[in-house]
């Protein structure tokens, strides 16, 4: 085993000298002015850049998901923290923090889905295959398809134009955009009624046909919803508050334990 | 006090109804494919869309403090933490929640040092005074200025570079500019050497060009940094390891304390 | 500069060898079966070990402050995470995060206040002196007394009965159970009427009384809130529930932005 | 659905009026100086009190697992953190929040291991085939088994002591004692070597003896470990230091990216 501390941290990302910070092979200074901040998630990401089309791709679906609103968990997080005397860091960690499988990991199970479909020779049989699969194991939500709040989730069908339209002009191949329509299209036949994409069915088409690896779906969409996060977290602390809950002070939860008892002798 | 829950949450950031989501009164699908990532990031933040330019130039700020590498503990917990068994989410806000003062804070109290100096009728008379003021108060890292690893941080003469380009191109006054200089040729003369400005009080002149408040300055680098929090998260993880500390495993610590003894009678 | 890894970290908590375990000096194998978890706490922080009516002492602020309910961000916080696919450790710390100078500071702040209040020759013209400096520095909310919804916190007189009770066993000496009073009565006298000692307030007098640095206050209620914080974390995780968000989801908060308005031209 | 926000909550561990907090029924002050530290763990977890004895064993599993040194990747996060401007509660969360599958599971798991093998009529043929099967499955690291620092983990051999003697005493059965007993048995068999009992391994039989679900056993550890995240984080803080990272200022990683390069044209 190596004892040497230099060697215990290994990156291709970064390499520094005195006066020199270099991402993957290129000057820092030659980066600033000509290259966009999708551009640099990309190279921070896949060690390379990006095609500005791939780019501008990218960047539509990282300024599409900053934010639902204060009733998902992670916007109501940081805005009560923000109202407990922590710093805007520690209210934006706080609500990232939780976007995990449930909250934040549906994109990634998406990305997952499209490939399996994708990897089938006809989209069509594809997605019958692998939601028949989904669906006998024991899936009830499909990942990427489907709203509680809103019927037709009205990011989606605008994002499936943009990414047509980058097939038309060649960005992408569209093999994954076709393998989503095929998965909504199987979906509403089992289900016998339309289960429209949403925001993350929609994103990880994106995340797919730019080439993602499918974990990544869930770190653009933390990156992405960081935006939310800090938006709501400085306009609750311009808002004041202190330790402000989930709820009205004068509300009081649902109590449903054991009724007042003494402590047992003894 | 009011009771309603609907009340208790307040915000003039989104409006939803089922099927529709709009920003600062902007519907989502108007805004997906016209409207960049930083001005999302803007229009979230200060309630309005920015020009293209002011974009842009928000966009170098995000850009260019993506990473510093692994000696940085920010990125080195994104990394530990990628070991431990935990979501990319998890490494990304273990690392993202010691942006605190330290080490996130520095943008915002260098905007707060351009603002005052700015404020003064003359530059050089305005960081005479506040330099005067800060080092009176027992002050001892000008914030914005020096680096422990870079004699010059190669991305604060670049960065200025872009902003002078904006101030010619009328998109930013250069007040806050003027400001940086000035504050950086009077504590040369304090010092009797120069000790330059680093990659905080760059992007803070920045930002106070761009008008944001200073705290925004230290949640905007949060955001510019979780890029890097992620993509180290995500090399480590490829790279594989279990439990990474940060020292080699057969590297003890230095211990300091009482020598081996017995507990006391008793 | 040292370049050794081994000296970077230095620690007179632990030591270690292959086979063997020291804190402060003492074996684990010893400790183990022999000390409770509050004498474990008190090592770990002070160096030594407590008496068995210290400890005592200390474990009776530990197991006060367990819990407050869902109306603190903190537990509510904790219960949301619960809902988003984490693990317990993820939402215990996302809880755990937002106990800052507001939410779980005022022990801290309480303890530095008694120590001041002790620090005069008499408790009373102590009090009288120190809240003078509070109101006059701009202070709103004294630490450690007044409570939001607790006319009278039920857990304040009943730990200040065991304090007297240490006092009188000769575990401690009283002087900060002596300042608390004097704040307390100085409170009342300028206020006009009783503003009772709370939570903070009181085992902010078991700290001081003990001998805790102030911001340990703060530390140890960490420690006593995580007890709540994995309790309602897995309450939750029990009830099941997916992306649980601070309202029902048929609520919406109340929007307060601009109308709806189409995107500017160009 | 529900519209009311107090039905929105819901808790059988605290219920609350002004004036009054009751734990699963307990009035606070009934419980205060009545009631350590450990048996309030139990009563907000379990919903009742445990006996004196439980109690105790409990808390030898929390004492005995507060600490493993700075090379532990919890322990290194909250030392770093707390050299970046953030308060005790966010070094101790930024910590706490890695105690991931890997880092802090495998408690977890080993409850669930023992539990399984108890549940077949004899240990010896249960450990044979959940080992059988563990491995079938791919599994590499039986939880709870063998240290790559320490050849013997020495608190496991004196906490199987404190196990012995409780059930000498009554207060649990043993039965995940001896599956414990078995499972090493078993290991060593299959590989041809002692593979002893670690830390998690140890506790985990009491969890398991004192009927904890197995997930609990990742929140106790949580809890126990926390100590040392205040210990460090509050030792570094001492100590001093800025933004110390993981290896010293002047030691730089491996980089294995590419080779210094230009920007591609255009």
């Amino acid at each position: 085993m190596n004892n040497d501390a230099a060697d215990w941290w290994s990156t291709s990302i970064i390499d520094m000298q005195p006066g020199e910070i270099r991402y993957c092979g290129y000057a820092i200074e030659d980066l600033i002015g000509r290259v966009g901040f999708a551009e640099m998630v990309w190279l921070m990401l896949r060690g390379d850049l990006p095609g500005k089309a791939e780019a501008g791709l990218l960047e539509v679906a990282l300024m599409s998901a900053v934010d639902h609103g204060p009733q998902a968990p992670s916007i109501a997080i940081a805005r009560m923290a923000a109202t407990c005397g922590v710093g805007l860091q520690s209210a934006m960690a706080s609500g990232l923090n939780v976007l995990g499988d449930v909250h934040g990991g549906a994109g990634e199970a998406a990305v997952a889905l499209y490939r399996a479909v994708a990897a089938h020779v006809d989209p069509e049989a594809g997605a019958k295959a692998e939601l028949e699969r989904f669906f006998a194991e024991g899936g009830k939500f499909l990942p990427g398809f489907g709203h509680r709040f809103h019927p037709i989730d009205p990011r989606a069908p605008r994002l499936m134009e943009v990414v047509a339209e980058a097939v038309d002009a060649g960005t992408v191949k569209g093999k994954h955009l076709s393998a989503a329509h095929a998965v909504e299209a199987e979906l509403a036949r089992r289900k016998g009624k339309t289960i429209p994409m949403n925001i993350d069915g929609a994103t990880a088409v994106i995340f797919a046909e730019l080439g993602f690896p499918a974990p990544l779906a869930r770190g653009l969409f933390c990156l992405s919803r960081s935006v939310g996060l800090l938006a709501h977290a400085w306009e609750q602390t311009e808002q004041g508050g202190r330790n402000k809950g989930p709820i009205p002070r004068d509300t009081i939860w649902a109590y449903t334990g054991p009724a007042p008892r003494p402590l047992p002798e003894g």
